[in-house]
C-alpha cells in the first residue's frame, strides 16, 4: 500500500500519456473530428498524446481462452496479428480516448475485439493480483448516422470501469446525424472536455492501485460481515410486522376474481 | 485501520461526505447488506457516512418542466413531497453510493424519480452555467433474485457521469441469486472497495470544476475547428483513393444475383 | 384503407383490443404526437385502441413482495393507489403500445412503476403456472429533447419479452430533438409502423401460450441432456489438442517480459 | 401488399428453416450446449436446422461503406472473407438462434462484425425498398462465466428488431457461472424454448412484409399529421393552465436560497 502514498507528494513533471483510439475505418469522418478535438484539448492541457487509427491494425478475434484456463489469458496475446502492438500503447498508456463509429448502438467488431483483448490486461488480477490498467482513465465519443450514442457509451463505461479505469465527470462526447459534427458547437465543446477531463483526472489521482484486495480483513473480516447481518436481522425484525401484513393480504388475494 | 487511508503529503482535515442510499423497500436484504458493507468501508476509509432508505420518502413522479421551460427546472423541485429533503441530502454529499435491488434489469421506479429529480442540480448547466453534482463522485451496488445488474449498473454509470459524477475504478458490486449476499466473499469484497474507492476518489480528486465552458474559445475557436476540418479533409484525400475504389465496387455490385 | 388490413383466409370478428400508453407528463408533447400516429394506423388496421395519460393515475412504487415471497405478487397488487386500473387495461389488451418521454436514457420513474407492478401478471408463471401477459405484442415509442433512445427501448423490449410479449418487426419508433416530431416524416412513420405492426401481429399470431413448461421431458428429459452434453464432449475432444496447444503456450507466457 | 394475403392460406408444407449461430471460440461449452438444446427443440417442432460454429469463419471487419454512399452497401459485402458464407445462410433461413458467449458484457467482436455486416440485408430498405430479413424471427442465448447476460440480450433484440426480425415471446434463455449449464434445468429448459419460440412463430406469422412505407399516405398524410398535431394543441390549450402555473412557480424560485 505504500506505493502510493509515496506517489502522493510526486511532483507532475512528466507528460500525461493519452493513448486517442479512432475506431472508424474512416480516418476523416466525424469519430475522427470529435476525437481530433478532444486530443487539440489533451494536448494543450499537458497530455502527449498518441493516436491511432485502430483499422490499421490487425486484430483476430479473441478466442476465450480464460474459459478454459483463467490463469492462460495474460500479455502478450498470442494470436498472430497486430493487437499487441496496440495493447502495448494501451499498457504504456496513462489515459485513453475512445472514439467509436455506432454500428448497430454499439462499437464495431473490430473495436470490440481490441476491448476483448485487453482482457490480458485485466486479468492480471487473477494472475498475479492486480490489473494492469487499473487507475487508468477513460474518456468516450461516439458518432454515428441515425442513433444509439447513449447505449454505445453506457456499454464502454461499464467494460472499462470494470477493468480498472477511472471514469471523470462528463467523459462523454458525442454526434448523430448526416452533417458535419464540426458544426455543432456543443458536441464539439463536450469532444474537448474529454481531452480535458482525463487529463486532468490523471493529474489529479495519484492514487494508480484502487482495488484493495484484503479489504475485508482490515475490516474485521468474519465480524465485519456478522455484524452487518446482525444489524439487518435486526431491521428485519423491527420492519417485518408490517411487511408479513402485506405479504399476507397479498398471498392470500384471490387472484382468480382479478382474471378479468 | 488508518494506514491505508493514508495520503501521503496531503492534509485533508474535513471529513468526506457520503451518502449512502438504500434504494429497496426492504431494509434488511441484500441490496442493504452489501450497501453496510460499502458503508463500513467508506467509514474506515475517512467517511463520515449517512445512509437512507429511499422508500422511507414520499416522492412523487418527475413532471418534466424541463421540456416546457428549460429554466424552469431549478432547486427546489416544487412538487409536494420528500423529495428536496433527499436532494438536499446529494447537494450535501461529496460522495454517492447508490445500493439498488434489480427490478426488471433496472433500478426501481422509485429511484429512477429520484434520478428523475436529480436534474435540479445538473439542469443549473443551464440555469446558471454550472452543475451542482459536478465532481461529486459516485460508486454502485445492485442485487438481485436472478439478473441485469450490469444492465442495471452500466445504466446508472451513464446517467450519474451525464450529471457531472466522476467514477473511480471498480465503482461497482452486485448480487444476483435467492441467497444471502453476505455469504459470496467476493462479492462482499467488491462491495467493501465501492465503499473506499468514492472516498479516496473524493480525497484525490480537489478538482469540483471539470467541464470548461469556454474550452473552445481557449483551444483557438474557430481556427480549431477549421483546423482539425482541414486535416480531416487531407486524410480524406490521402485515403479516399483506395476507399473510393471499394465504394464503387459495392455500389455497382448487382444484388440481384445475391437474392437466392 | 381496408386493403391493407386483409388477412387472407382468416376471418377476425373480433376486435384487436390496444392499450396505448402515454408516459410523458405533457399531454400535448412529442411522445404523445408520434403515440396519436401509432394509434391512428392501429385503428385502420383494425384495433380498437384504449389511450391513456399515465400521469393521470396515482402510483405507488413497488414494494418488491417477491423478494420475501415469491408467491405473493399476484393481481391486484393490494398498493392503495390506482395501479390496478391501469394493470386491468394491460389485462384486457391483446397488445400494448408504449410511448415514453425519455428521461435520463430511460423511462420515467413513474412508467417504470408501472413495469414493476406488472410483475404482478408476469408472476403468475411462479403462482399458477402461466403469464397473464404470456403472447400479447408490444411496441415502443420514445421522445426526448437529446439523447438516450436506443438505451430506452432496448431495455424496454428486454423487459416486455421476459413478461412473455411477442415483439413484432420494427417494434420502435423514436424523435430526439427540440422540435416538432411530427416535422419529422421519417419519424412519424415509423410511429404509424409500429401501430400497424402490433396490430398485424395480434391478427396473425392466434398462439397465445407459448411456454412450455414441459418440453424438456418432450424432449427425452435426461437423455436430451445426456446427448447433448456427449456430443460437447466429443467436440472438446475432436478440438481440444489445438486448444490446449494454445492455452498451453498462454499460460506458460512469461508476462513480465511485457510489462514495460 | 398482395403477396402476404396471398401467402394468408397457404398450407405450411416446408421445412422452417433455422440458422443456429455459435459464436463461441469454444465448440463445446455453455454457449454451444444451450444452442443444442434449442436446436432439439427446433427440430421437434418441424424445424431443419443448420448449426454453424462461427469462428470456423474469417470476417473481416467491417469498413462502414455506408456513411460514405448509403447504396454502396448491399449484398454480398465485398471484403475477402467469409462472411458472405455465412450471410447466404441468414438470407436463407426463416429464423436464427444466436448464442453468444458474453464477452465483457456483449457480444464477441467476431460476432459484432458478423452483425456489423448483416447491414447489407437490412440497408436493402434504402437501396429498393425493404430490408431482406424483415419478418425472420430471432432468439437469443447467452452464456458467461460472470455477468452480463440481460445487458448482452437487450443489445442483441433491439439491433435484430431494428433489422426486421420479430422477437417471439420468451425468446432468450441464458448461464452465467463457471459450471456445466445443462445441470441448470431451468437455463435449459429456457433454451429449449427458445427453439420451439422461433418455429412456433415462422409458422404462425405467414406476413413477411411489415413495414408499409405508404403508410402515412394511406392514413391520410398531411391531414392525418395536421390532425394529430390539432389534437395536441387542444390538449395542450386544456392543460395549459395548471401546467404554466408550476412552470412559473419553478422558474421564479430563488435557487439561491438553496445552495447550502
Amino acid at each position: 500500500m505504500t506505493a502510493f502514498i509515496a506517489l502522493g507528494c510526486v511532483t507532475l513533471t512528466e507528460d500525461v500519456k493519452v493513448l486517442a483510439i479512432n475506431a472508424s475505418p474512416r480516418k476523416y469522418g466525424n469519430t475522427y473530428k470529435l476525437l481530433k478535438v478532444a486530443v487539440r484539448a489533451a494536448e494543450e492541457s499537458g497530455g502527449k498524446v498518441d493516436v491511432i487509427h485502430l483499422y490499421d491494425y490487425d486484430l483476430k478475434p479473441c478466442k476465450g481462452c480464460i474459459s478454459d484456463d483463467e490463469e492462460a489469458c495474460r500479455p502478450p496475446c498470442l494470436m498472430e496479428d497486430d493487437a499487441w502492438e496496440v495493447l502495448k500503447k494501451v499498457r504504456d498508456s496513462d489515459a485513453m480516448i475512445v472514439a467509436t463509429p455506432i454500428y448497430w448502438y454499439g462499437p464495431p467488431g473490430h473495436l470490440k475485439t481490441l476491448i476483448d483483448k485487453m482482457t490480458v490486461f485485466e486479468n492480471m488480477a487473477v494472475v498475479e493480483g492486480r490489473s494492469w490498467v487499473e487507475g487508468k482513465v477513460a474518456g468516450f465519443i461516439a458518432a454515428g448516422g441515425d442513433s444509439g450514442e447513449i447505449l454505445t457509451i453506457a456499454y464502454l463505461m461499464v467494460v472499462f470501469n470494470s477493468m480498472g479505469f477511472l471514469i471523470p465527470p462528463w467523459a462523454l462526447a458525442y454526434y448523430t446525424g448526416l452533417g458535419d459534427a464540426l458544426e455543432r458547437q456543443d458536441r464539439v465543446l463536450d469532444a474537448a472536455n474529454v481531452g480535458l477531463a482525463v487529463v486532468r483526472a490523471v493529474k489529479e489521482v495519484r492514487v494508480k492501485e484502487w482495488y484493495e484486495p484484503h479489504l475485508l480483513e482490515k475490516l474485521g473480516g468474519g465480524e465485519l460481515i456478522n455484524s452487518v447481518r446482525n444489524e439487518a436481522d435486526e431491521l428485519r425484525e423491527k420492519t417485518w410486522e408490517e411487511r408479513e401484513h402485506l405479504l399476507r393480504k397479498m398471498r392470500s388475494t384471490d387472484f382468480r376474481k382479478f382474471r378479468q
